[in-house]
């Protein structure tokens, strides 16, 4: 229906406008709109994300981005435009004539005769719901990490050894728990701290961080994962460059030279997405020397994702399918042979390595009662067994490391300067 | 210049509306318009606060709501009477005929003649920026609640004792953080857990739990601060109860019946102030019988709190000024001669108790050196004392339990029936 109205439009814009039919919009980038000397009302088509939009009595003002440029174009459009589906971050197409601008703000706007929404954007924040999971666990999500104990600082009169009966300790992910609330809300997600105590001093580990992590009943795929995540990453992006222009701008002058283009490059590019055997592949034929030799089975290291992200073209690339015995417990076995690999993804960035880690969960009671036995966690686990019996569901989902995205978009070398009070080994300042 | 447009609004009903001058609108709750059953157009005035607001091309949609009711009021304006005062949260006074509704969502709504905006709102939260103040610190904040040590659950490869050099605990409060960050962002916020060590099995204490903290520079009153902090509570009320009718309805009507009215009741009267001095004076004339009994320079206990709560009429009532000796090291010196007391603050409301605590800071360098000194606390808070010497302004804030807000508003008996993951004494569970 919404065609059908734009179709009306193009036909009555024909009508009226001074440009005959057989001279159609030339298809301009943003950047190039903006460059636009003295605008004469040329004839053009602008192909973007809505930024912002104010609607007013007789006019439509929106700001349009395709990632060309962090500036936006603004268009202006007769009220009879406006739509529910014009909304932030939808995508459109516009075509009109390129104006000289009467405002001190910009040079040139575009005066739309046709506005097409592409995609629409639901505001909802696509229906996850925010759940608080706890600092204080007795699981170990990951089965690695190293961990930070937790017990009361003087003694407590309580006859058992432990305040909580058992060890408990500061969380590495709220994704067992955010497993148990998309059982009730099918779509969750957390924002919150996350804790390792690694005894790293490198420029891209914290004690306390935060983690966004999102979890989602019915995905089948790493295919539709992956989308979340590419989504999420070139959305948030986006409100944080429409919202925040000046501190970005502020970074981006200053303290990360070039990074501009680089996050525009990421952000007008569709993500990669390569096999963890072939990413061995690429780093053995690498003419490069590595301090760890690639080799299939085990861990990539830092020096292997930045060469892979380089060897990309500098756009963030998903490996995935990575050896069932490099993976934790919960990921989703891939039953495929002898290299046996599961369900896993993560995806490396320019400047920062590994961003986010997620994976398909293991939903099949099962294989998962298969792997808890091998490993001996059959008892400690038996809730989390639960949850494949009664209602179980193929799901998946991912972590994203904050102050890491941070870093990627602002350009910030060290994690320590994205975050006001950063805990790392011999340090716990105020 | 609202004000004008207003009565020439006004004027220009009173020249076309059917009804003469000298009839006057009369002035009836939400509740009482709500009540009527065959509305014909009778002319009323109702104030209350807008909960919703729908603009359509011709027609606007508001809903107001005065707390005399837990539903709102419909009421139905000209698209010319649209404006950006007519807000989510602004108070307004709205005239016109009460009129059949010809939804079937409501029975009755009212057709507005004139809309006065009595109170704006700002949408943008106050201004108030959004801080993430650490899990782990290495300061004791309250100087009193028992706390978590945490160290490393392995012996980890660093020559000294500490993984951080220094002893450090989970966080009790983000509010010495929250003053650093006040500093350059004036007012500020954090919402994160908080943890305390208590050995308690009551129906409002957890070992991890969620508290809303706020700090606010140039602040001089605690008049003042009590105005944010009720702001705070019955905004947030509505908006909850404006975003979540039917989870709300699902606890009012099945967990706590009798809780609507209760809340209603909370939410349309003002909230008392009276002064430590005074609690102890209501509590010595009681007739009851309390366990500890009340005494000047004593802390109040549970029975205390909820013997004044229902002295004063089941309406949430602060309590000011309490004992230094009482109160920690930060708070703001009343300098009010043998009695000594502190510009402290708490929020005691009905069912709950102690909801808030808040205070003025001593911002006075000399003040605040004498007091850490006599606690032997000056060179731990050297860092806290420099926040005295560079640029020190007024300030005060405070910390009030989402969690036992959440049992305030929905009538939750049990804390732990209000988080999905509770931890307390002998419990870590999942």
């Amino acid at each position: 229906m919404f065609g059908a109205r734009c179709l009306l439009r193009a036909l009555r814009s024909c009508s009226s406008a001074p440009c005959p039919r057989h001279r159609p919009a030339a298809r301009v980038s943003v950047r190039g709109a903006l460059g636009v000397q003295s605008a004469n009302g040329e004839r053009v088509k602008v192909q973007g994300w809505i930024r912002s939009i104010r609607s007013q009595k007789e006019v439509l003002f929106l700001h349009v981005n395709d990632g060309s440029s962090l500036e936006s174009l603004q268009v202006v459009a007769d009220s009879s435009f406006d739509s529910r589906e014009l909304a932030f971050g939808s995508s459109v197409e516009v075509q009109g004539q390129l104006v000289k601008s009467p405002s001190k703000k910009q040079n040139v706007e575009l005066k739309a005769e046709k506005i097409e929404v592409v995609g629409n954007c639901d505001a909802k924040d696509s229906g996850f719901v925010h759940i608080h999971t706890p600092v204080i666990t007795s699981n170990d999500c990951e089965g690695a990490g190293e961990l930070f104990q937790v017990e009361p600082s003087s003694k407590i009169k309580v006859p058992e050894e432990n305040f909580f009966n058992i060890p408990v300790f500061l969380t590495v992910s709220g994704q067992l728990h955010l497993e148990v609330m998309s059982g009730a809300f099918t779509q969750v997600f957390t924002f919150g701290p996350t804790f390792r105590a690694e005894n790293s001093q490198s420029r891209r580990h914290l004690a306390e961080f935060y983690m966004v992590e999102a979890e989602i009943s019915f995905l089948e795929s790493l295919q539709d994962l992956m989308q979340v995540m590419e989504s999420l990453f070139k959305t948030t992006a986006m409100t944080v460059l429409s919202n925040c222009p000046k501190d970005v701008e502020l970074c981006h002058k200053f303290i990360a030279p070039g990074q501009k283009d680089r996050l525009e490059h990421m952000l007008k590019n569709n993500f990669l997405v390569i096999s963890y055997t072939e990413a061995v592949e690429i780093l053995k034929q690498a003419s490069q020397n590595f301090t760890f030799t690639p080799e299939w089975g085990a861990d990539l290291h830092t020096e292997h994702e930045k060469y892979l992200v380089k060897h990309c073209g500098d756009i963030p690339v998903f490996v995935i399918n990575y050896p069932l015995a490099l993976k934790p417990f919960y990921m989703r076995d891939n039953e495929d042979g002898p290299q046996h690999t599961v369900a896993a993804v993560d995806l490396l960035v320019p400047g920062v390595g590994e961003l986010f880690g997620g994976s398909l969960r293991e939903e099949r009671y099962h294989f998962l009662e298969q792997r808890l036995a091998r490993l001996g966690l059959t008892e400690a686990y038996q809730w989390y067994l639960d949850l494949r019996r009664f209602g179980s569901v193929p799901h998946g989902g991912f972590g994203m490391g904050f102050e890491r995205y941070l870093q990627c978009i602002l350009g910030i070398d060290n994690i320590k300067d994205v975050i006001p009070f950063p805990r790392f080994t011999h340090s716990c300042l105020l």
